[in-house]
């Protein structure tokens, strides 16, 4: 299992974890070349660059385990150097406040993927938990064309329907949706219907599976091959080069975690997401999956429904590394 | 004259202008290489964020005349793409504010050269106009240190002799004195001691002659074999390939600049600093150096007191272009 594990290069697509020598160390043995990370939920600019700095400084004490990332060159690098690259997204579009000048700024600090928006309205776009959608705003579409142009992907992860169809017809590249399910499997806010899903892969943009429970079928208690089997139906819809993993692992994360996630400083109430009064906190990950170091079991599920070896490849890395390469460099220069 | 004008890069080592088409079309003329340009005196790192945007914007409309700088081999693209390549610096460290993980963010937008004091007392050294001069704080000791560790260049033209001689001795890496003149030849608090240059000059660091008139003999009549005779002189101080030109051109700027410059936000009364309450404004610069046209002036004047052609490349531009060869990337790949 070893060797076959480093025949593809393995990606996670989304991951909020409270990041440690531990987890670094996981990732290594689950052999993740690369991790999209989250560095914003809510916040500012200004408040996004002290959690920048705090990257720089585990980049300078775990060197042996992590590094920057910014390109898919940089994953190949990492994959050589026996390190996980680690490339920052934002949830939300906090950090650029109102001025379309810090996309180009926040691309230069390393932000790879943002959100147009996180459940609820935004400057830009509307949230998934919105009852109203009136699509992308006018600050919306230029922010693409500028996202577009320096190399930062839009992602619509928690976005509503019609934001995210405009977004996809709107955007010149190829948008991600890094964590979320089919909501033919899980109808929840949050997963994605069969007409995203298809505009999705056609415009050549990528989906990545979520793991959390929320967006699983029966919760926590959801089987591998149930998974595996939503993965082969979404293959079908989108092609099996359109997907990959975005695990949403929020490991070791304290509960207060995912109120911040839930509430930033929108509210001055509790807002439950896709929890209850009675399960105000972060589910427990299905069993399969509790760190990086499971990897090799969605490996082995995707071969038990019937991906082939390559397929699973795919799934597992190598789509997100070919969407990588298309996607972070400035657009005159499209393979940089 | 022409074809002997692209045997050797130049590069000014500081200009501080109203930046418009018409300046970067006379980098063009002057055939100039790159320019080392100020991006904050006394702003916030969030107000130079700011400026940087604006420089994103005359980056992406003028694409054609320069582009961002951010390595020696940036300044031989620009040389072969017919363009100048900017690189940021800062006169004051205000833009880290008191946070030592600002400076490599900083260094990732952009930034090459850092003052670690402009006239006043810092958070990390002392100001040339101060009474006393302490010397490095213990702030500054830390910040030198991560400066040489990511390739931020120290920068000590408006700092205080003590501050001076202790940065030079402290500093793992060469520091540059960007802009500035010998005392010996314009006494004047901005000007610096033989002791400072020949420290400079043993520790592998350079110096970049100013013209800006305060820091000329004879102010703004200052002729230009004077300052040639000069430069012949510091050259027996220091060595002819341990300086440059740091030319202090404020082009086009109104006087409300110079008193932004002077007092900042660190008084409430004025300060006139060089100039005097009967001539606070910008001082008129030599008629031998009017704007980046007239490089080949200096050219012709450092020939006639005897630098030989080689000499001259050094001075005009090769000297510069060897030293961020050696500065600008990690301290772990000192040629990167």
């Amino acid at each position: 299992m070893a060797a076959e594990t480093h025949l593809c290069h393995r990606i996670d697509g989304l991951q909020y974890a409270a990041w440690s020598e531990t987890i670094f160390r996981q990732m290594r043995e689950g052999g993740l070349d690369a991790v999209h990370v989250t560095i914003a939920y809510h916040e500012t600019f200004r408040e996004m660059v002290l959690n920048l700095e705090r990257w720089n400084r585990w980049f300078e004490t775990h060197s042996d385990l992590i590094m920057p990332g910014r390109s898919g060159a940089d994953v190949r690098r990492a994959r050589e150097l026996g390190r996980t690259a680690i490339f920052f997204g934002f949830q939300n579009p906090s950090p650029i406040e109102d001025d379309i000048g810090l996309v180009e700024i926040c691309h230069t600090l390393g932000a790879r993927f943002m959100q147009l928006s996180y459940n609820n309205q935004s400057l830009l776009a509307t949230g998934c938990y919105e009852a109203e959608d009136p699509g992308l705003t006018r600050m919306g579409r230029e922010v693409i064309a500028e996202m577009n142009r320096v190399g930062l992907v839009v992602d619509m992860s928690h976005s509503a329907e019609r934001s995210t169809l405009e977004a996809i017809e709107h955007s010149a590249r190829p948008i991600a949706i890094t964590h979320a399910n089919p909501s033919f499997w899980r109808p929840a806010l949050r997963n994605k219907s069969d007409d995203v899903l298809q505009a999705l892969g056609q415009s050549r943009g990528i989906l990545g599976f979520s793991l959390y429970p929320h967006h699983l079928q029966d919760g926590s208690e959801c089987t591998l091959s149930s998974f595996c089997e939503m993965v082969a139906r979404t293959a079908e819809l989108m092609g099996p080069d359109k997907i990959g993993v975005g695990s949403d692992l929020c490991q070791d994360q304290p509960d207060s975690v995912v109120e911040w996630m839930r509430t930033g400083r929108w509210t001055k109430r509790i807002d439950y997401g896709e929890g209850s009064a009675s399960a105000p906190g972060f589910p427990p990950m299905p069993k399969w999956f509790q760190d990086n170091r499971d990897w090799p079991n969605i490996e082995t599920g995707l071969r038990a429904v019937g991906f082939s070896a390559t397929e699973v490849n795919g799934i597992l890395g190598e789509n997100w590394l070919r969407f990588f390469d298309e996607s972070f460099g400035p657009i005159q220069d499209p393979a940089p």
